[in-house]
């Protein structure tokens, strides 16, 4: 079923999200009316994904600017401004979800009173996410000439639709390729320790019809050298001039495309690009080392076993045979100088304290 | 607690086994005192490990021996060839299992009355076991001198002393390496989809405490370039002259070790050479996509999500830096026309018609 992962029904004037959590198994929609559910939704990771976090921040504002009650327009202005606040804070290290919340209340509060606070709000709100839509879509068209037909394409963790508002970033590249009636397979890894690879990209490529094969990580050489693999498509979490900061396992799949004579495309936004750090400068989030010893219930590991939990890697620019942005294709060695200089999106600088951060 | 994994108990006579099904939750041992209780044990995976299950069927007809009620010599032997023919059926493609079964049946119809049955089976049994002890002894020594004090060493999946009836084959080199005052530390791969390097390596390694942290099969590469890794050790299910069958990922680290300018180790016994194959005669088992789709109760990927599962992959025998042997250490190229006429130990030659299978 096609929809977007976070939208607003103006029908219900509310935001409607497709509940992650309840996937694989199932495709559960949630109506979410007041700000307090979205808050609850973001802590549980019901809407996840840097760009759709960055849509629900925007939308929160929107709602938020609906359902206040206040004795005049100063109060109202005070209770918007601080319950944004709160918004920012129920996933402090997301920096889209700020990103989204700042952006839409700025426009909100040029408004003169509160109709006009609503529905700008609102504009902005739908506009933040039909550009992140139109960025997906523009990065698929250009990336889709990378593909031919008959191309299996490997891709790791999920840069799909469920992560975006819309179409995805790696995911949307082989969309556009399906779209132009190319015949294309993918291989998904399932991508240890949280398995966003199985969990969903499995189910979106399956729920849009694209053949689809789930793969462990640790096979993707055994497939690579059996000749079934001919591309390798992943997402970013953050571009430096040197590495691309993505997903751990990113890294080991890029020396063994290298090996293989396999190009390795990375597919993302220019809002990803970091014009002011080296990948020595970035500090890689190491995540709960339960996640390694437990599945729910199962103990996978013995208790208090060390483990070592890094959400992210590096990939040097020399493993990366192409960066798929929303205004072309760019081959390294790339030039982050004369980049920021040309692009007409100014770059929003993620965490500036953190490292890497995204909403897993 | 150091005990083997599987032995016999000449005061309670009957087979103790350390039950792996329990792991790595709790340590339980097992008394088997009847071979139905064998059946089960090794249908449920409580004992596995190719070495194991050739003790197990070893000291499976030593328990059969003792326990069988028969009319006459005539009719006991009868029922004790039967049952050990059941007994490999147990686990038809586990050769170790019938192999074990046929070395001490064979020892047993020496006998020329039941008492010198009973006693020859169980001494061959007993002698089997110490066998596989000396050797895993033996290629630890040999191993143990290509390991430097302060090396970090990596491993998948298990080729340990779980596996074997005591010490390892892998992990055999480095307790040798450990034994003689080496200071050792080992990174182990969860190995996928059966977690045998989160479950049981990791479980005897801290239970012999020696330093252990887990990782995902993914990171193998981040850490690799982070130069923390200064060898990797997997052990073997069969080795050809062209390529090392082992559990699936051994690939992908072998590639990731060349390009980081890491030696690969492989640690197996003579017995695991396979002089009539080359890798494109060896069929890969495909196991049940379940495994990738579940974890118990918790659904992991799109129920009927298709699935790639083979067990094993092959690494040519070029990644290779040396195999640990019983009798030594080999550097590839490996003339297997000169190994076989020197070898003293006779291969068993392994499953003729499936490919490679293992005791999981």
């Amino acid at each position: 079923m096609w929809m977007r992962t976070i939208d607003w029904s103006d029908e219900k004037g509310c935001i409607t999200i497709i509940d992650q959590t309840a996937l694989p198994s199932k495709l559960v929609l949630l109506d979410i009316d007041h700000v307090n559910v979205l808050h609850e939704a973001i802590l549980k990771l019901r809407v996840r994904g840097a760009p759709a976090l960055g849509a629900a921040g925007g939308f929160g504002v929107a709602l938020l600017a609906r359902s206040i009650r206040a004795n005049d327009f100063k109060d109202y202005i005070k209770k918007l401004t601080e319950g944004a606040e709160s918004l920012k804070k129920v996933r402090p290290t997301a920096v889209n979800l700020s990103w989204g919340v700042d952006r839409v209340l700025a426009a909100a509060l040029t408004g003169k009173d509160r109709a006009e606070v609503e529905s700008t709000a609102l504009r902005e709100a739908k506009a933040l996410a039909d550009e992140d839509v139109a960025q997906c879509r523009a990065i698929g068209e250009h990336g889709a000439k990378l593909l031919e037909s008959s191309d299996t394409v490997m891709t790791h963790c999920n840069a799909g639709r469920l992560a975006c508002v819309d179409w995805g970033t790696a995911l949307g590249v082989i969309r556009s390729a399906v779209e132009q009636g190319k015949d294309i397979k993918v291989i998904s890894c399932e991508t240890r320790p949280l398995n966003q690879g199985s969990r969903i990209t499995c189910f979106e490529l399956m729920d849009d019809r694209i053949p689809v094969t789930l793969i462990t990580d640790s096979m993707a050489g055994h497939f690579m050298r059996a000749g079934k693999i001919q591309k390798v498509i992943v997402g970013a979490d953050r571009i430096v001039e040197d590495a691309v900061f993505n997903k751990i396992g990113t890294y080991s799949h890029s020396v063994l495309a290298k090996a293989h004579g396999i190009p390795f495309y990375v597919a993302a936004p220019l809002s990803t690009f970091d014009f002011t750090r080296r990948e020595k400068d970035v500090i890689i989030e190491e995540r709960d080392p339960e996640e390694l010893r437990r599945w729910n219930a199962t103990q996978i590991a013995p208790a208090g076993v060390p483990v070592y939990n890094p959400a992210f890697d590096a990939t040097p620019m020399q493993n990366v045979t192409a960066i798929i942005t929303e205004q072309g294709i760019l081959e390294p060695p790339i030039s982050f100088a004369r980049l920021k200089k040309s692009s007409s999106q100014k770059p929003y600088i993620r965490d500036r304290t953190k490292g890497v951060q995204d909403g897993i």
